[in-house]
């Protein structure tokens, strides 16, 4: 077999599991020989990989390796074939330059979660990038998991993608070229990966049931337990019906790059304010112990103006989810979210201001 | 003045400098305005750094402000040019599109050593590349504080350089254009840091007085104590006269690719055995829990065959030194180093085996 196909599949297995489970299956990889193929599957106790490299198979079989040692035993090889065989207790890997005998594992191969049917097939180059936009805005606290999720959910618009922490909220649509609907919610890590994951592939399929979902593309599927829960969603499009009190258009980049920078003047409480006037956005921090910092952003100013203060990193974030493209920032009334669109994008970004009390 | 050269300067003086002191003076930056240049010098407790950058000055003056503050505030700006003005406590710093303002510390400026006198003055790629490879073989336990340290010396063949933590010694030479002497014992990491620093001199200068050794090139300085101790150069000088019993001639980087891969074998004492026989080095590993692999690397041998077992680790740093060129390998009697040379740089590389007592 191609020696590069199996390391690549290798170094897979290993980057999107996990390592922090005890039980040793976990931190394993199957091969399984079998018809014009080898089969790799691996678990780590949530997530379950499966790839497929093409092979010549002599004689079909198995074997359970340590998933890290055969990534990092095949990484470095340049070698043009790859023969595996089990002798005994060990799988050889032979190339023409080198042997390596890796310890077959002798505990039993846990049973693996079947693939739940297929939704729709969809780009992947848009599901990675949309998912990449989105998930930022989801929560890394456990404590509270239905937060930690990107809920996908098909509307009549299409296939709607979005995570929220409370403090900031991103939302996308998808089109959705099926009509099977899909209402669930994923961790927001596992789809970052999974959504990255085919890395050579033009289409990715969803699957879906009510416990697990899956992206699978012609060489593999990653599968996981879904957060299961129930998720407010009428709640969520009512804050994303949006009016502005005041709209001013720049470049994220440049929004992105101002709010890194104030952020060193944010002081213990990491506000930033933004000034909105006529021509211009004006990005300012003020703390007693690390001086003022004042930047002046072009822009495009409709409907008067306004002020608002930001924690300075949940500004920075939402700008650099529209990266390279010119921003709309869409400052409502009173206390409601200030909105992030973009003409080059369906994303739409909510960051909550912080309130005056917080900001004295 | 330039916004550019003065964010590289504030930059360069973050990097170079340590930020581990707890007094505020050795995490600060001092801007002198003087002539037709700002002077920049900091110190973090032990080196002692001096910048220049041109400028316009319209009134002489000085400011200490903090040095991670200044560089990250600049860092990201792409503004053509700043201007620099105390304002009361603060220190402000405009470009066209922002102003920041950094608290002047009010601490006392300790007084900075002065640079002692020049020793000579040297290609600066050449000693960035030299001190790079000779640096790696020194140890980083502080405990034994001799071992950490570069030697410096002048010899007749010109300026030697020398490391070693006791298990492995990298020596070299550079062509000395000068009549002084110069015999020093320099922090390793330092020596590292301050050859690498004049990213854009072509020449750099080597200072030498008993206790302080600097690094200069046009635009700056970076000044240390020495280790300022004895060495035991006639005893290393002797390590370094060789006999080999078997020489094999192969590639550095496969050589540091396979000790590399083979450590994943190694066992717990972490031991890789070179097993050179005519026209190959055969690069083996073996641990009952974790498999075996052996490795064939072409080599080009004289003088019959050999085995030794060395610290996986040790012999592929040694390797690595020599990346993208041919490397000699020559095994000496009994327990004697092995000693890595290669046809294209000074660089001597020895390695002292795994006794077979610690083998078994």
């Amino acid at each position: 077999m191609d020696a590069g196909a199996l390391a690549d599949a290798a170094t897979l297995a290993n980057r999107l599991l996990t390592g922090r489970s005890p039980q040793p299956v976990h931190g394993a990889v199957r091969l399984h020989a079998t018809g014009p193929a080898l089969e790799l599957s691996a678990t780590d106790g949530t997530l379950t990989l499966r790839l497929t490299v093409p092979a010549t198979v002599r004689e079909p079989g198995e074997a359970v390796v340590p998933r890290r040692a055969l990534a990092e035993t095949l990484a470095g090889l340049s070698a043009p074939t790859a023969r595996l065989a089990v002798e005994g207790r060990r799988l050889a890997v032979r190339v023409p330059s080198a042997r390596f005998a890796l310890p077959l594992l002798a505990d039993p191969w846990p049973p693996l979660p079947a693939l739940p049917p297929p939704a729709a097939t969809l780009p992947a180059a848009d599901l990675r990038s949309t998912v990449a936009a989105v998930a930022g805005a989801a929560s890394r606290d456990d404590a509270l998991p239905i937060f930690t999720g990107v809920r996908l959910r098909t509307t009549e618009a299409g296939l709607s993608l979005l995570a929220t922490d409370r403090y900031r909220m991103a939302a996308a649509t998808l089109p959705w070229p099926s009509t099977t609907p899909l209402e669930t919610l994923v961790p927001a890590t596992v789809l970052t990966r999974a959504a990255s994951a085919p890395s050579r592939a033009d289409e990715v399929t969803l699957h879906a049931s009510p416990d697990l979902f899956a992206v699978s593309w012609p060489a593999g599927s990653l599968l996981t337990p879904t957060l299961g829960m129930t998720y407010p969603d009428a709640q969520f499009d009512r804050l994303l019906s949006t009016t502005p009190e005041c709209v001013a258009e720049l470049e994220a980049d440049a929004l992105a790059a101002a709010a890194d920078r104030a952020a060193r003047y944010a002081g213990p409480h990491g506000r930033v304010t933004l000034h909105v006037i006529d021509g211009a956005v004006l990005v300012q921090a003020s703390d007693p112990l690390h001086g003022e910092s004042e930047e002046t952003l072009k822009a495009t100013v409709h409907y008067g103006q306004g002020t608002r203060h930001y924690q300075a990193r949940l500004l920075a974030d939402a700008a650099r989810a529209f990266a390279h493209a010119p921003v709309h920032v869409r400052i409502q009334e009173s206390n409601r979210a200030t909105e992030l669109t973009s003409p080059a994008t369906t994303l739409r970004y909510l960051v909550v201001p912080m309130r005056p009390t917080e900001a004295t």
